[in-house]
């Protein structure tokens, strides 16, 4: 397929209608001043959609922007990094709602149509006492921005801010598509703490944009694995308002798919982003199931592969373990036969029918030293497939996660526990 | 309870009639003749039971032992360590029932009462030039001994030799009972890369000693976790000989009972032994969930929260994180209610009611910084419950499995691929 976008500058503040703000209020330490709380508003009204974590412990802004949701659209979205307001019971709700009350007063919006979302740290209070103070200068600070402050404003262990926009021609009219992302850490199918904004100035029904929107999170997000772990707070919420003129698409008319199209392009690209911004992320691994019995055989054998700690500590040492990917392909609950299974590297055979295949093995180690390859699983056994995007384990990342009392210390600061 | 038992000295080699050997051959490293072959020979006739990996890509090993299980009963286990015989197609069938015959034949065996197991690296042929010599050896230097030098032929990456025997009356008689394993790395639930052999000079009719292996496994070694990979190649087989003089015990009788607790006790001590001696491990973990609505929802809360390379990284760390629990518990699938949720480290609350519990953070702290320590989860919703024994994820674990490169460079050496 031709490329059919054009890249613009920029990510959620890319289309047109869309103001941004993001100032530092020093959430996880008040010593700290990086930017942590940020806005998205949409001077005109919107029609949006969402998908959340479907962890059962749901983190208390994803309870109350799913209920926002349910209730209507939004047209704001604040977000903060450094505290993830999740296993915080009733005082997490009332914080999650005064972050909402905050900006929807002076921006003269009904509660309900503002998002809300946390990330950063599991099980302490909202330091709302630094946090409320800096909502008159968020709300004030909003402007025709790209909205790159947005993008980083919401990392936590992210190492860059993350956000792409693009325009195409949608039925005569120019259409903008803006989005940005935080990941890191907790990286795993269906959802991850992850968070994910995406504006465009289309015009979309409400419902044709959430299907657009969970079709596209199942092609992106959904396939992307990085230490299996599937987090608290995971949000997409996408808003659409309509101001690049055009009269609103019809749902399943050739428009929508075009926009449906874009939008898949524009999370996939996002949600490779987030893999090559792992924590202490060396490869960027992509698993291409081929010829298995049904879509859930090739589904279990990608998860199986991209989520075993061995084949993920093989990519860390740039061997190009067969064996292991094998083994994994073995206890996946999939279907298959041992001796029908071809594993290549990068094109390069290195198991036929379950066997040692002869690319010489400096060849094979040529192409698992690349900071990316592809790691092509054919079952031979049907037509059936599915891909995944992965990283390696590091040792790194292990030393990063072994303690979180740093946070704890600062809480304790702060008197909330 | 009281301990019912008495510990004996050894391991396999501790019950009467059973006679072990154990040689050196340099089975992954020629210049290196550390003990990697060992037999397991019984002088009396015996019943025999066994389970295998269920992962679909089965070594040749445990095809060949499997079908010798079914046509009857073991007499003895032939088993090598440093090069798994797994991924090796027809060759490998060929090189598994070569080890059976090579054993069977001096001992005037079919070759079907032969089990055969290997351990070490997968996808690389059996270098049999090496080991076919050192079989006369091996058959030869067969003699009462308890067992230890079998415990350690079986090592891969293991630190230490594992096994454990011993005595107590059945009916009148006295009983004895011994066991080795070999773990390290590739543990999971539904089996590990572990070989678990164990030998009583009992009367166990066969039908009788399968049921008791089948439910000792499932109390033992499907509970314990370590990197959450499962093997090609996990083998538990068990020889019972009769020769404690007793009449054979009666199925569902009291005997029957007082042989499978002390099978079960057994075999959860080695697979304990397993989990200590895990690679790079610094943690031994119990993950006891306790008031789940089902057995299958307490099992999916203790197998979330014991893969979970977060909360691993946590236990790395000495970090008493009851919120990655909490998120491990959420995302494990069971119908579990956050509200309702207590985490207790050895006693102490972390989390009641789904929030922060009032311990002070230290006396958690003190609790995470001990080499084993007990996680209750408590979910509040009914009656079941489920164990299990874990261990940390080091950043050494990771370093350790990063290459198996001087695997494939010995197997160049010799010739193989």
């Amino acid at each position: 397929m031709e490329f059919p976008f054009t890249r613009i500058k920029g990510g959620v503040g890319a289309p047109r209608g869309f103001l941004t703000s993001a100032v530092g209020c020093g959430i996880k330490n008040p010593e700290v001043k990086r930017l942590d709380l940020a806005l998205i508003y949409s001077d005109a009204p919107c029609t949006s959609a969402g998908t959340f974590t479907t962890n059962r412990v749901k983190a208390a802004p994803v309870r109350v922007s799913q209920a926002h949701l349910r209730k209507g659209s939004l047209r704001a979205i604040v977000a903060n990094s450094g505290n993830a307001n999740a296993c915080t019971g009733v005082q997490g709700i009332h914080d999650a709602k005064a972050m909402a009350d905050a900006v929807a007063g002076p921006l003269d919006l009904n509660r309900s149509e503002t998002g809300v979302c946390s990330t950063g740290v599991i099980g302490l209070p909202m330091p709302m006492a630094r946090i409320e103070p800096a909502f008159p200068e968020l709300v004030a600070g909003l402007g025709r921005r790209n909205g790159g402050a947005v993008a980083q404003a919401i990392m936590t262990s992210d190492t860059r801010p993350k956000e792409l926009a693009i325009s195409f021609e949608l039925g005569g009219y120019r259409v903008r598509l803006g989005g940005c992302v935080k990941g890191a850490g907790m990286i795993s199918p269906s959802m991850a703490t992850m968070l994910c904004f995406i504006t465009t100035d289309a015009a979309v029904p409400k419902d044709a944009l959430q299907k657009a929107v969970l079709e596209a999170v199942e092609e992106s997000f959904n396939r992307i694995t990085i230490d299996g772990d599937m987090s608290t707070n995971d949000t997409v919420l996408v808003m659409a308002n309509g101001k690049s003129g055009m009269p609103p698409i019809r749902r399943n008319g050739p428009r929508c798919r075009q926009f449906r199209n874009a939008l898949r392009w524009l999370m996939g690209e996002l949600a490779k982003a987030i893999v090559r911004d792992g924590e202490r992320v060396t490869k960027f691994v992509t698993v291409d199931v081929r010829g298995a019995r049904t879509y859930l055989d090739a589904k279990k054998v990608a998860e199986a592969v991209c989520k075993s700690a061995l084949v993920k500590s093989s990519w860390n040492g740039g061997d190009p373990n067969w064996g292991r990917v094998l083994h994994a392909v073995g206890y996946s609950r999939a279907r298959i036969r041992e001796e029908l299974v071809d594993i290549r590297y990068d094109g390069l055979p290195a198991c036929l029918g379950g066997l040692q295949a002869d690319t010489p093995m400096p060849k094979l180690r040529e192409v698992a030293a690349r900071p990316e390859f592809t790691i092509e699983i054919d079952l031979n056994q049907g037509k059936a497939d599915y891909q995944m995007y992965s990283s390696d384990l590091s040792p790194e990342y292990i030393d990063f996660n072994r303690s979180e009392y740093a946070y704890w210390k600062q809480a304790r600061k702060d008197g909330l526990v």
